[in-house]
């Protein structure tokens, strides 16, 4: 049997910005090492945590260069580059891989909704015959609550009977677990990444290959412990008190708005107050919103 | 009491595309000059179903040129220049300004669904201080089913306080009437152009300011017949027949998909195949579907 790729514990980085709401590469650099240092596997830059869909296609291009200029290593980087133009998307997968990076995370069009499954296996298709180099790797992106857009099995079932080494993988960020466990069970080979930190560890157990998550930006440590050590029985503990963190963390950064909250946390970890910036519409916490996410955080540490 | 802009039937142009999918810019000025000969005051391109969120940035951008080096007037046109990222859509609304072509129709940021209304309303803000230039007049689009984004009453209100003579008219696709009237009575000043065909002629007896509709590629004439003599009462007959045919056209095209369906009714009308041609995800009628739609048209003309 073929190994799952990717695998591991990913992160859904968050994209600093100066005070004009320009990406700060120089922090979005330091980010990545700290998220590595800290235990992540890699780092899935600008997908919708990243506020990906906010940036212009120059932009996204700048973010991932200059993740590779800063030293991160390729095969660690698997950026987002689907958006709703064809032509975009595939300027920003050619982009990647001519750039050593071989895999990405690749939204499926979503302005136009209520598709069909012949139109959005139309969709991928028309991308990878465009794309037309052996070397990508797609991971899909299935988060129905933010595309409209979901990616049903069928259209999975089409996609890698006719592109068998290119998609390789989805993200499932529903939260549905009957629906991440019917895809691990019937699609064997495909690499079932979780979007919800928490179901990590009930879905490794069930053969996902790993996660890209939001609350990594935090608790990538606690993850990374539960993925290299939920099947060592001498762990146990070990697991239990990373998963309880895991989850309490992400119920803290759950109330009012997970991005706002990630970059408020940020913030209060680094002491740089630019890590607030968002771009619109996304909006920073108000004051007492933010403070109840620190005390939701603070007892997550304590 | 300064008069409602724009006024008037503008037609939401398809976009023929060659059989590789790129723009067919001399087909799409042509399709231009025979709306504006039969009667429509103006071409809304790009927009829904004009396909613009398949198009990139670069596409767009010519899309545009070509209707104004084709001939069609600069305040004929009323280009959609609102997509996800801030800086493109700044980028589309200055080349439009550059040209001379100072109104658009703008969708707000849609990817991150369930935003506030203080972020809808700093999307809108950022864009036209970014924008910087007084003569911009700004159509916001109101598009929930499609865009996930409704454009609350609260958010008009602010933007109207806040920049006057830039946002000057809403286009609402929700075909929701009570909305349209609420606007009418609301906001006066605000032109309100109604998105769904049908409703063109009962809103304008609430005072509505015109249409920016999708049955206009095949209707036009009759939308205009409507627009211009609804309140006469000599030309009762003429309008009421103008509405039905609308009605039976509106109701064709929306069997099975009013994009491919309208696209094939132009294949059928010109001859010209290539008029079937969409970008995925969207995808052409069957031959089933086509023939329904063409005997519903059939019986529209007949």
């Amino acid at each position: 049997m073929t190994e799952l790729h990717p695998k591991g514990v990913f992160c859904a980085a968050l994209t600093p910005q100066h005070d004009d709401l320009t990406p700060d590469l120089p922090r979005f650099v330091a980010h990545c090492r700290w998220l590595l240092a800290e235990g992540c596997d890699g780092i899935a830059l600008l997908g919708t945590t990243g506020e990906a869909n906010s940036f212009s296609v120059e932009e996204r291009k700048a973010i991932l260069e200059a993740a590779l200029e800063g030293g991160i290593a390729r095969d660690r980087l698997i950026p987002g580059t689907g958006v709703n133009a064809i032509p975009e998307t595939v300027a920003l997968t050619k982009h990647a891989l001519s750039l050593g990076v071989d895999t990405v995370v690749m939204l499926p069009p979503n302005y136009y909704k209520g598709v069909s499954t012949d139109g959005l296996f139309a969709a991928y298709s028309e991308v990878v015959e465009r794309v037309g180099d052996q070397a990508l790797k797609v991971v899909l992106y299935h988060i129905p609550q933010m595309s409209g857009i979901p990616i049903p099995h069928e259209v999975i079932e089409r996609l890698r009977t006719r592109y068998p080494s290119t998609f390789v993988a989805i993200k499932d960020s529903s939260g549905d677990q009957a629906n991440m466990e019917a895809m691990i069970a019937r699609f064997p080979g495909l690499a079932v990444l979780v979007g919800a930190d928490p179901l990590l560890l009930p879905l490794l157990k069930k053969g996902a290959a790993g996660c890209i998550t939001a609350t990594s930006n935090l608790v990538g440590k606690d993850l990374a412990t539960v993925y290299r050590h939920h099947a060592d029985p001498a762990q146990a503990d070990a697991v239990a008190a990373a998963q309880a963190r895991i989850v309490a963390a992400r119920n803290a950064v759950s109330q009012f708005g997970q991005i706002p909250s990630l970059k408020a946390a940020l913030a209060l970890r680094t002491g740089h107050e630019g890590w607030r910036n968002l771009r619109p519409p996304l909006m920073r916490l108000t004051a007492a919103d933010e403070a109840a996410v620190q005390r939701g955080l603070t007892a997550v540490a304590g």
